[in-house]
């Protein structure tokens, strides 16, 4: 057990370097050698932890996958209330987001054409199952209220996904918006463009939590 | 002139084909003899039009500006009710994003690490530009209610650009939903969340246009 662990560990950072080496130079522009300098590896070491550059890809797609679970979604699964769960959701996914630590694999996991065939739909499958969960914690908000405004939650779950992931394009942690400030009213204008009526989350929230 | 308009022409030919190649093949991955290849000129031709691969890039995505700018800006500019303004912005960005002949030029345009320097800065200035447009016009839109929700223009502004630039990740023009549902209920779930009550823009929408 421990050495499986030890060699998770190992591949986590094989993954964290190497991502940052995509991020600088590409995929199609950085090669094996360039990632296994940087790692400290030989070239035949680092081959032996990833089998091949398509590999190396995956491992960092579905790393940054499994940090969305550990960080976000394991947190909320059990929360009854639709309301909180999602605005935890919504908190938690733009936290993990706005980490400059993680910057690279986050933008990596959306630059998935690289990734071709079945390595691609594993990395794919990941990804629809989290669009599952919002999509049916949005179902379950929309159900707490009486005539809510019709909108798909599938729709819905998109706007909110592009909302969240964009912000690595213009959003600096140190810049005038603080996170705190950006998560809340992200919050607030989502559940009012779900909901309608403004105040709706606070008077939800303020309810007892329906299980 | 019409040497002027040749030119132009067909360098946007050049920028076509070059974006299709860059979108495969990745910017680092993508020799200029693929593209010279894919454009049919020699390697002196393409460099004789373009100047050299920096330029090209900054030249697409220049070109997918421009193409904001026709197709979208100059419809929109002169629309004295802010209400109308935006939902004919939303509605244009839309349909440029999800017109599948542009793809490559739209993705591009949102992958500009790989651009430096004044070039950079040249595509940066132009995007500014736009958001700027976006937050008048929602600052507007807010002006238009009488104690609207806290929102600054600027996150909303980032909010819908998100949203829009976003469905190039997941959006099918073939698939369940077609544009004009989807535009419709981008442009309802955007006011609601700008101005909470359900039906705002509706109203809105119904009064005389205030100049």
């Amino acid at each position: 057990m421990a050495d499986k662990r030890e060699k998770k560990h190992a591949l986590r950072e094989i993954c964290r370097t190497a991502a940052r080496v995509f991020y600088d130079k590409g995929y199609d522009g950085a090669s094996m050698q360039d990632i296994a300098d940087a790692v400290g590896l030989t070239k035949a070491g680092l081959y032996h932890h990833v089998g091949s550059k398509d590999r190396l890809l995956f491992e960092i797609m579905n790393y940054g996958m499994d940090i969305l679970d550990e960080l976000v979604v394991s947190k909320v699964r059990d929360i009854a209330d639709p309301c909180e769960r999602l605005r935890r959701t919504i908190t938690g996914h733009i936290d993990l987001v706005v980490r400059t630590r993680d910057l690279e694999i986050t933008v990596i996991l959306h630059e998935n054409r690289s990734l071709k065939g079945e390595l691609r739909r594993m990395i794919n499958a990941r990804k629809q199952a989290y669009i599952h969960l919002l999509e049916q914690t949005i179902a379950e908000v929309q159900a707490q209220v009486s005539d809510p405004p019709r909108l798909s939650p599938r729709l819905a779950a998109f706007a909110l996904l592009g909302m969240i992931n964009w912000l690595y394009q213009w959003y600096h942690p140190d810049g005038p918006v603080k996170e705190v400030e950006l998560a809340a009213t992200y919050v607030d204008f989502f559940f009012r463009g779900l909901l309608g009526a403004s105040g709706a989350l606070g008077e939800l929230l303020r309810r007892d939590p329906v299980s």
